[in-house]
């Protein structure tokens, strides 16, 4: 193959992976759900090594697939089992901190660097990166950023789009554009960041970002509660926003299916309450300076809560340990379900205001199709994302279509229902493979033309990581 | 003229206008500074009705400039002097707040409504739309989100950009795009809404918005202060990031000049402090909730900060109206600068750590042209975000070319500084005519590039705001 042979000019012999076996780690997602093949892993050393493998690849005509620690849940970075085989490059060999400058509160990471080493380096500067998640100790922050990575501080810090303040890409012919800048303020033409801002691959490969700082939150408080229902939730919601100010950073609700995997199947969880609740709250306010102490304040805050009836039972932490032992459970719940059964992740976001009906409805649309079939809730209820999980035990299961075409259904009743309630099918994990369908389903027509327009004038060749994130056009 | 004949089937006879004189107060920009021709103007009453026009005039090749409320600094609003006379779209008449759901925190709002009164819509809901500056009396909210408007509250609340959740807009060719919904998270594909806000109308009419609304800051504390110089106020921004917690939503800097211009030219103005001082720091505080006394706190952050030589003089606002005074100073430099000269307004933004470098070689720079000439220095600090203002008198002043062309030269000489210190030429203002020079000399040929990808992608005839934001392609 003679693309092989001009990657093998441009990269350090053992960049280039072709070994059957050695692909297996490149070719199949973290929870073994999609496997294509490649054409050959090339893994970069260098932005400038990244542009020359682009341009052959698009001498030759190969397609790219840009790719990170493969955590998506989406397969968005896993090649199709069809169509002509892509040249994977994987960013992992480029992993520096650039630059952390805390004065302007910026710093700079290659694309490969992992996200919980990008949260340490602010840490050491005595400053914050917000964005966390279940994967962060093995995900790459290009993957949060091709990918708008949510996770569980958005709604305080927002989405990874709203934490990065420039780019470095390599475009679909092999040009480097940096726009690295730690500003706050550049009005100078269009934002075409945030258009390489989760596109998944399909524009170009980010190569390394430019990242928003915040100030090191020096106390907090967590809290684990148990409470009376998804209204009960909303209602403390309301107050904790109100009377937590700014400093509301954390507020997780769990159903009791969700908490039970967790104790079940992720070894050294202990649940934080006595007894049996049907519905699981976590609280964190944090704070970087001032004189309060938090634990009062999440107290004052819980107190009438009590004896309102919206808690029925509560915990605040006493320590760090503890604090991170609370999170940890929250954290734990992807690698649970993985273990426990074969959930139907769903990604749904509505209105605050539509959360309590999209609950309810969902619900009845999925008892219709599957009487009594289990329901993991886990949801970033301040921003309005319900994951909904339908979860199907392993037995018997043999894909989406299973149970003559259950799995498909039951997805589709959830998505529209929160589509009716103006809400989305995708609030973080973004289109992937997994839902090119609701995309033509959803999405208007002259959205998605829109969508083409953009693709096919920044990737005419339509090499960029084919088939994902748009659906074929009309 | 064919096109005229079938608006007036469109709208209802009166929001056509073609009378020269009445078209006078629509081709001309708040400042008085730019003029050109228009074909007629239109003011739609709807959404339906901008896309009926649009699709008019993409029919008849006729260029569109989408106007609000004519008070951007860049001519970008105004018609050119040259080339076709283009159908203004003036969005005054499409001014209804459509929603406001305080649970969600998102309310939906027409292009033609005034900044100040969404702002004020969103406190009767007992919620705060931040986004504010000089020209909130008269603005509409449709021309602060098509050029991104930046303001005194970026520090704690974003751009404009970071305030909106949702868009409605006309494209190019007429097709009315509609994503309003009130979500903090939706990973479904290229992100639009970024694309558009900013755009200065070259990508289409927006036509609604839904925007982020946050907690109403309860309890706020102003301070004006005189400080030693550029350094101590930085010093400053970085004990009030620290100490002030998320509290601070106000940090602006302005210079001697700055001050006694407004003092002289505009009515009603006193200074807060007696004496003269080089310069002039008003510094906010303002929460939502929890029990401080925000006085108290400024008073513990200014206390160390006089000791250490930081702080010449100072007074606290002791009540809303006095905050409410201390705030008018700053609204008031616009007013004051085109009443007291000709002012080269620069919008340069820079790194923080930037700052000091920044000023003291732009002022080099221009003294090195022009010695001893004048210079306004008026500074959203926290962003960066420097004004840095050549300030020429009236006398004799005949153009950006005056004195030799001594006033072009002055202008690049503080950008060149900006772009070598990593910064940019301009944070906030956009670029509309003013800047177009700028962007063919600063942005690299691949952004410009990709710039024009787009732009003729979403519009390939080129009518929407022609001549504006982007330079002709090299």
């Amino acid at each position: 193959m003679s693309l092989l042979n001009d990657l093998r000019d441009l990269v350090r012999p053992d960049a280039i992976i072709t070994e059957p076996r050695e692909l297996e780690g490149f070719t199949e997602d973290w929870r073994g759900r999609y496997h294509g093949p490649a054409a050959c892993v090339v893994r970069p050393g260098s932005t400038e090594e990244v542009a020359a493998v682009v341009a052959a690849c698009a001498c030759h005509g190969v397609p790219i697939l840009p790719q990170g620690g493969k955590t998506s849940l989406c397969g968005g970075a896993i090649p199709a089992e069809d169509g002509p085989a892509p040249v994977i490059i994987n960013l992992d060999r480029m992993r520096r901190i650039r630059s952390v400058d805390p004065v302007t509160n910026a710093m700079v990471v290659e694309a490969g660097a992992i996200l919980a080493t990008v949260q340490q380096a602010a840490r050491d500067a005595g400053r914050y990166y917000p964005v966390s998640l279940g994967a962060e100790g093995s995900c790459q922050i290009g993957g949060t950023i091709a990918t708008n990575a949510g996770g569980t501080s958005v709604l305080r810090y927002g989405n990874t789009r709203d934490n990065v303040l420039g780019l470095e890409a390599v475009l679909p012919d092999g040009t480097i554009w940096s726009s690295l800048k730690g500003l706050r303020k550049d009005n100078t033409g269009y934002d075409l960041k945030h258009l390489l801002i989760g596109s998944e691959g399909t524009l170009g490969v980010i190569t390394a970002a430019c990242l928003k700082l915040h100030p090191l939150p020096s106390r907090s408080s967590v809290a684990w509660l148990a409470v009376a229902g998804v209204n009960a939730a909303l209602e403390l919601l309301g107050r904790f926003q109100e009377g937590g100010a700014g400093r509301l950073s954390g507020f997780e609700l769990m159903n009791r299916l969700q908490h039970d995997l967790v104790m079940t199947k992720v070894p050294d969880r202990r649940s934080p309450l006595e007894g049996q609740h049907d519905w699981h709250l976590l609280i964190e306010l944090s704070d970087a300076g001032g004189p309060d102490d938090l634990n009062a304040v999440m107290e004052d805050l819980l107190a009438p809560a009590f004896e309102d009836g919206l808690v029925l039972d509560a915990v605040i932490a006493a320590s760090d340990a503890q604090r991170a032992t609370l999170w940890e459970i929250r954290h734990s719940v992807s690698e649970a379900n993985k273990k426990g059964g074969m959930g139907l992740t769903t990604d749904c976001a509505v209105p605050i205001s539509a959360i309590a009906a999209f609950i309810a409805e969902a619900s009845d649309a999925v008892h219709a199709i599957v009487p009594e079939l289990p329901i993991i809730i886990v949801a970033h209820l301040g921003d309005g994302n319900v994951h909904f999980i339908p979860f199907f035990p392993f037995e018997g299961w043999t894909g989406p279509d299973a149970g003559e075409g259950r799995g498909a259904q039951v997805r589709q009743a959830v998505n529209d229902i929160a589509i009716r309630l103006g809400g989305t099918f995708s609030a973080e994990h973004g289109v992937g493979r997994v839902s090119l369908a609701e995309m033509a389903r959803y999405k208007p027509a002259s959205e998605l033309r829109l969508m083409w327009a953009v693709k096919n004038a920044l990737d005419p060749a339509g090499l960029m990581n084919p088939g994902r994130l748009l659906p074929p056009p009309a």
